[in-house]
């Protein structure tokens, strides 16, 4: 490759930090843009099946610990982001997605009828399991973005998938919110002896990777 | 916000296109570094269980236009990528990424034997459905490190999940290659009179979709 951009110097940069230095927390401002660049992630018409739920508070990230193999992420990080998937995608969900749209583009309820019907008969036709099976996929959006934010900012991070979703959704009290953890990512800064960050990146080779057609 | 930082403000940019300008093509330098964003894309235990068709023939991607709901962005994208999952996901699949990582980072295969076990293990427990949800939803990673990656570099993007992904399979040879199509995304620039690329993005407010505990 004759010149390398900064995105893609960004994502060599990065690696799944196994061990973070719990002294260092992301600043303020930097965080925020960790957020917006979260919440404008893009989904499936739109629709946002989601939300992002950021622990901060160190009693509670400590008492994840245990219920995600004992990984010290979720303790050690600055902010442990759990991104969780709206239980109940009805045809209320899309009408209060139609109601966004009608309000930022000030256009009428009945111009957006027809997007509104394709919405919700997409839905009614899945099953429970496909449902969840479509918004978890959507998350897996989500958790590709932050990681991309996140290494733009210089901000380390880990993806997460070994934990017990019953009990974050407890602890995490999810289920009266009417979500359900999905996967989490861990955010802050390596620790000096994570010996992970200097392994080599190991990815497929591209013309392994990549037909081209 | 008090700054808004360049990722941010990419994320901004970006719609789910429309239209393309079928006229204008992707050089191929950038194309290189979108291509090395979608390889460095990260995965659970880093184990990559995707290949990536990007189709440039251009009476391929007319022919899928009639497989895609008639939607014109496979035609008049620069390029569309099929993001695959591999279906046999086994143990010798791991242990061709076992491979990579011995020779990557020059250490043995038996001191990999504890990471090669515990990812057969995971992979053995799944059934077939959990197995293809699984891999399908890391498949989403690479979309959304694709649309962030390519927004970096002002390139326009369109995630497309309204397809036949048996035709999909079928027209470009996927099963015989062990692969099965998961989403898409065309890529490429915006016709001029695309009215969705002036229309204002609609995200649910911050307060809404982000909870700090």
């Amino acid at each position: 490759m004759a010149v390398k951009s900064d995105v893609v110097s960004q994502l060599e940069w990065r690696y799944a930090t196994k061990k973070f230095d719990s002294t260092k927390k992301i600043d303020k401002e930097t965080w925020n843009q960790i957020e917006e660049g979260l919440r404008l992630t893009p989904s499936s018409f739109g629709l946002q099946p989601w939300k992002f739920v950021v622990v901060t508070d160190q009693k509670t990230k400590e008492e994840l610990v245990s219920v995600s193999m004992n990984q010290s992420q979720p303790a050690d990080c600055s902010h442990l982001v759990v991104i969780c998937r709206v239980e109940k995608l009805d045809k209320e969900y899309v009408e209060h997605y139609i109601d966004a749209i009608a309000n930022t583009r000030g256009v009428t309820q009945d111009s957006l009828a027809g997007f509104r019907d394709m919405m919700v008969n997409f839905l009614a036709k899945k099953d429970a399991e496909q449902l969840q099976a479509w918004a978890s996929a959507q998350c897996y959006i989500a958790l590709g973005t932050l990681m991309s934010t996140a290494s733009a900012l210089h901000i380390d991070n880990c993806p997460m998938e070994g934990f017990a979703k019953n009990e974050y959704d407890r602890i995490l009290k999810l289920e009266e919110r009417g979500l359900r953890s999905v996967v989490l990512c861990a955010l802050g800064f390596r620790a000096e002896d994570d010996k992970y960050a200097q392994a080599k990146k190991v990815r497929f080779p591209a013309d392994e990777v990549i037909i081209h057609v």
